[in-house]
């Protein structure tokens, strides 16, 4: 299979410091959480405002790379499930999607809301979310 | 900065094979295409199923990784525009995101209704998307 680099952009400073301590879905109530960018991409920020929603790439650098199937939501009751078919963090390229809401921008650092991914997460891309949730 | 690598785990079997044939946006009318999976991750595509709706990550081998700033669809009109404000394919991590809905399954190949990638497009991941479109 072809690889490629993908380069840590920034990162994640949250109270979620422990991995069972991450919700597995944002919805279910995540806390505020600061992305903190790398110098290099300053200019790549530039336009991103408070209220804006943008998906955040993550990646789940705990992730297990060789799991093709989980238990969903680690919960045994739950019928071994293809990967592709879950937000496990567990899956061959352990990207993680975020959708949140710009709350303070302060330079380098965003803070944003209901964010499920545990302090010290890398970052790899921002987006904005587009009409439709897109 | 950190860096991770990335292993294609399929690739995208499309129409659309010019760089500049791609609309800019999903649901401005795009073909359906093939997902052409890797046999190594079959078991985690096992749970996919026709109608489900989901994120196809990809990336995007043709974006300019060292372009931060761009004129939002290639418009000179448009002011230059931080990238994580947009959906450029020119990003430091050229990762794509898109939401598709599944309606076919054949083994490996799984065909996607308004799929925006060009044909050959590696494909990262995917991922179920969860209600309210996360």
């Amino acid at each position: 299979m072809t690889s490629f680099e993908v380069r840590s952009i920034g990162h994640v400073e949250s109270p979620l410091n422990e991995r069972d301590a991450a919700p597995k879905q944002g919805f279910e109530g995540a806390p505020d959480a600061w992305l903190v960018f790398a110098t290099e991409v300053s200019a790549a920020l530039s336009d991103l405002a408070v209220g804006d929603e943008i998906w955040v790439l993550s990646w789940l650098h705990r992730g297990q790379r060789d799991v093709l199937a989980v238990h969903p939501r680690d919960d045994l009751r739950n019928p071994l499930t293809g990967v592709f078919s879950t937000r496990s963090q567990d899956r061959p390229n352990p990207i993680g999607l975020h959708r949140v809401r710009i709350g303070a921008v302060e330079g380098l650092r965003i803070l944003v809301h209901d964010l499920e991914a545990l302090h010290g997460t890398p970052i790899l891309d921002i987006k904005p979310v587009l009409r439709g949730g897109r």
